[in-house]
């Protein structure tokens, strides 16, 4: 066992966290407040392989393994946790498009998401399937060479400002078995996106409904299988939530870094927040949990890194873990701030926003759960 | 004992609950994301006298109980928590100035602020002095038949658009015997207002700086006596911490009955949520420490009522449990809503963002904790 | 409304306490270590009345309402827990008895059971039906003017040393409608007792299992009618849960108290317990909890001694909240003491090892949470 | 990074496992009634290592390091917490007297203690410093070649049964610093021992005072050199606390393997407690917290093999947290059995009793969050 970071993601961890504080946490809070999309600045960070962590180097990704990839967002979701995340999805369909897809579709847009030139979106969640997503409405039905989409998409990342999508559609029967995953390009005929969600946070990503109205797909640029397409979805989330959850410990470690530097200074009482007792037990309450869940993560993302047969479990439980104590460390430094906690002026309310989606998407905590109890009820299931 | 509202006070609650269904429920989305501070709308409560529910029927207040504005407060936050936790801030101030005023400031303003005409805010915490009030530094110098006031004063609602400002200022040594309160008129010359504060909620008022330099306050506009001032905000702040909780009531109530009916609406694997046993037992138990908060709330304001020794004590524990009750309910409520609660076009991230101050304001749940232990800790102590 | 006890429930409340203190506290510590059932003070009890509290007093009960009955019970619990609990379940039986018995039923034991000469036992749980206790097994087969029992009820409280039993039995088909409620003579042929129960607590009350072997009971000693047994059972466990959840509430006062004291006096690092910030505000935490748990408690006692159509929601919630806030306290009160509290010597690990049960017994916490939500999620279902 | 056993540690484990299932398990419950120290079965574990897992070779030690000794202690509590419990404490001072013990002690005892033929135990906490151990007043006088002890020693694990006692006693002046270590034959003259505690659990071992009325020790059986005793038994402690939470990871997780195995046998309502949501959803969350706390106490362990200067506030973490975890996992194991959680004829409510102390001993839960948050606050600390 060793529970250490190697030469090369030292490396890596520092090129991300000067790319951080100098790209992202200076703007972060501007972003917020004007929900803008920082589309220059994910460039950027492709320009240093952020935007293809994982993806295969055929298409000019970094080749790297979930837990060197999760290192490297950790960093940068300490700049900012929404542009981060967003960037976690593009990573994830990136990989997505470069693995399973055939090679029209992955000489077309493989090296242009590797390198952030195109941006992708994720099409999973619909109107009426959320957690229950195998249940899906959107069609695709064979017409000659193409496949014709029909239905809509919720909650969509990027979406209006991104130009690869990849979109899970019916193309059989009720339930899993009946999906398949299609590459389409975004400007598509028949694709019409709703108006920008209004969100608590994750404000520096667009968020929009799109509808799918006889919308041509060449049959090619269908991934995997007919079929399969629930089965790459959910691979591609057990990757994405060690993402999340990554995203939720690097936001938790801004917020204590802050919160301490700011129990050092601020004074009440004549004493700084730093000498009250009660202060510091809460304090090192968050930093314990803080440990324990990054531990979590980066075990999950060697499991999968492994194809454990237990990944999906793993990445579940890292994901319920760390999403919920990244959040309550969030909160709690906010409360360590006090009123200054409740003001823009401060990133803490920001980091509290952000981190709250970050509980429900990509699988909710309770389908979390179920995934976790189904595992641990199996017959004659091992320990975990 | 007697756990039931009487005739009145069901009235009231009704006559409340009316009111916020329709005029304050309808717009507390809008108002929140326009951060609009709907005075019309304060005036209109006025009329039906929920701007001096418990300022006496000398001034034309309706001199009702603490417990019995705790019921109507309640019904009104359930409309927006924000506009009514500043008509709270408001009645308190009414109530402080024609409790503790002499004959002319209550002749001034009285009438016009138990009305509603005029407008209220509550100056008391400085950007050096949060938790510890009492260290305040804004100064009030005797000269000749004024005081003049300099110094600046921090996270004041309404400011802005309010008309009398409660000002606790310095006339005296360190400490809290130090303070004096005055009745100052808001556009006083020196006095400047900061710029409206960007928060993580409670929208709906504005909160700004205030700036006083070489304000002249007559002498006769302070209430009770000189070195009284810390004692008076105090006994403004049992009442307005009844008032606080109570808005996190309210909205908790709020939240939960929204919840309850998207779960009987909300379908998922074929079944609505209302059939998902973990998701009953959360909400049970989400009922089950509202009732417990709520009646601890009304404990507290009967406590302070009668003029009980610990009624500080009892309101400290309503506001400390009800306001961390209250945001908990709100967050899990979000929870239920999966990607639903994280968009504005639900209430449900709007009651999180409002409540989330709750635990702050009005002294902090950590200064709570302190006025509890002390008194729980005090020598010869009675159990509470 | 109004939280303060009147004059005689003052009264009560000071005659409970001194006998708690004076025949409780200073014995309970053995009978627990060795596993002592108290009888004569029990019956010392009777002569107080606390063997009938709110039985009629035309059986010589004291016909007080559930309110009272926990304002006193509370203060018992305060002396031993266990004593205390068994003594509530006494008069749950003596209740039920002289309230649903026909008129031979309630001459031969009412008067008996009133004043303690005679102790009862409530046998609802068999091994296979706990929180389940509608699908029970035992069956009372009519024959002639007898009925005729057979089966075997599990952990009932008092089993081997009570003089009569209330068992639950079924008379006709399968649920809820098909049970009827007997009093039977503890001797009775056929009743054999099984060997005392080893427990982590509760060991001042004797628990077994009883098994029924063709039992002959008169059909005159049926409670209530054919098939109202079920209902009569949850009727008296209504009352049951409060008197549970109140001795909860007892018990963590108790350990509040002294964990006070213990703060006062206990030195580390040069200053009192009390001095610590962090144990300030732990302590704070508890008494607030406390204080709550306490209104719900006496709240749902008033709901349930009006008839309020609601009562058994109230009764569970306060069941739920009561007994997992009352072992949460006596958790941390242990935590206070060190390694003080986990020896025998003092009474904290007592208080942990009593309370644990009440989580679980007169229906699970479990249990409530699925009667409370049931009762939140019926149609058109008003706010609790 | 690397998360998964190597070959010999999971041959360790396994022979830890059968060692556990065939030696502990069946006796545990036993031991636990009769508190009986089951001095063969430890010699027997002795035979196989266990009773020198990291103590030198040169000893006749395994010379295995902190992460594997905690895989093998982790494997053995889960058939007995207690007598595993007092198995680390007896490793501890095995290696503090071999690492640390000149060469006449090494000789003397060495041997004898790693192989489990003589016990010893652990003397730092006196009845008046408990969490403050530095201000210990048992004293060391210097009289020719001996030093005099006088003092007194409480919870001594083992004391009364042991052979060898490590004691820390004040050879200079206040503070840590006049502290020096000794190991002291248990039969000395003037040592007496006081009763067996009583305890809540962890019964399966002996616990006493120690008092030492003028009792010679030789010079030479100092460990270390004169007033570096405390860093020693402060050394000897970050083991100490990996143990102690490796053995609550241990006994939780044998809770959630029987509680699962349970959840799939037991019935109510018609179906197996494994259909129940919202247990489904805590066995999840039982399970999620263990594989935290476990990699957690597994990373504190590889910080003490590589002597990471953080090493320390690794161990506080890991023990607050899975002491904390633990605890709380075998508490709801014991709910999900209901009644017979309660009963001894299964084992849960031991696992309460045994795992409740492990937040208390080897410094108490708040101790370790004043070590982490003064490692947090330090100045320029780097991030944990």
């Amino acid at each position: 066992m060793n529970f250490e970071l190697n030469e090369d993601q030292v490396a890596f961890a520092d090129m991300a966290r000067a790319f951080a504080q100098n790209e992202l946490e200076p703007h972060a809070a501007q972003w917020d407040q004007e929900s803008f999309f920082p589309v220059d600045v994910i460039r950027k960070a492709g320009e240093l392989g952020f935007c293809s962590l994982y993806a295969p180097e055929s298409v000019g990704g970094l080749g790297l393994s979930r837990l060197d990839a999760s290192i490297i967002f950790e960093q940068l979701s300490m700049g900012c946790t929404s542009t981060t995340a967003y960037l976690t999805i593009h990573n994830m369909v990136t990989w997505m498009l470069a693995d399973f897809g055939g090679p029209e579709v992955v000489e077309r847009w493989g090296d242009k998401l590797a390198s952030g030139e195109l941006l992708g979106s994720y099409c999973l969640t619909e109107p009426n399937s959320g957690s229950d997503a195998a249940s899906l409405k959107t069609t695709a039905k064979r017409d000659g060479d193409d496949f014709v989409l029909n239905g809509s998409k919720m909650f969509i990342s990027g979406a209006g400002s991104t130009d690869v999508l990849i979109v899970m559609a019916r193309t059989g029967g009720e339930g899993a078995r009946g999906v398949s995953a299609f590459a389409v390009e975004a400007g598509s005929d028949g694709i019409s996106y709703g108006r920008k969600e209004e969100k608590m946070g994750w404000n520096s990503q667009p968020t929009r409904m799109i509808t799918y109205e006889n919308v041509r797909v060449p049959a090619q640029h269908m991934l995997g299988q007919e079929g399969e397409g629930f089965k790459i979805a959910m691979k591609g989330l057990d990757g994405g939530r060690i993402n999340i959850a990554t995203c939720s410990i690097g936001t938790a470690q801004q917020a204590i870094n802050q919160a301490r530097d700011y129990m050092l200074e601020r004074k009440q009482f004549g004493q700084r927040l730093a000498d009250f007792q009660a202060l510091q037990f809460r304090l090192a309450d968050m930093v314990t949990e803080l440990v324990a869940a990054r531990q979590l993560v980066r075990m999950a993302a060697t499991k999968l890194d492994a194809g454990h047969a237990d990944a999906t479990a793993y990445c579940a439980m890292a994901k319920r873990f760390a999403t919920d104590v990244g959040f309550k460390i969030c909160d709690e430094a906010l409360q360590l701030y006090g009123g200054n906690g409740y003001i823009k002026e401060y990133p803490m309310e920001r980091f509290v926003r952000d981190t709250r989606v970050h509980r429900i998407l990509e699988g909710t905590n309770e389908i979390m759960r179920m995934i976790i109890a189904r595992r641990v009820l199996a017959e004659s299931a091992a320990e975990l």
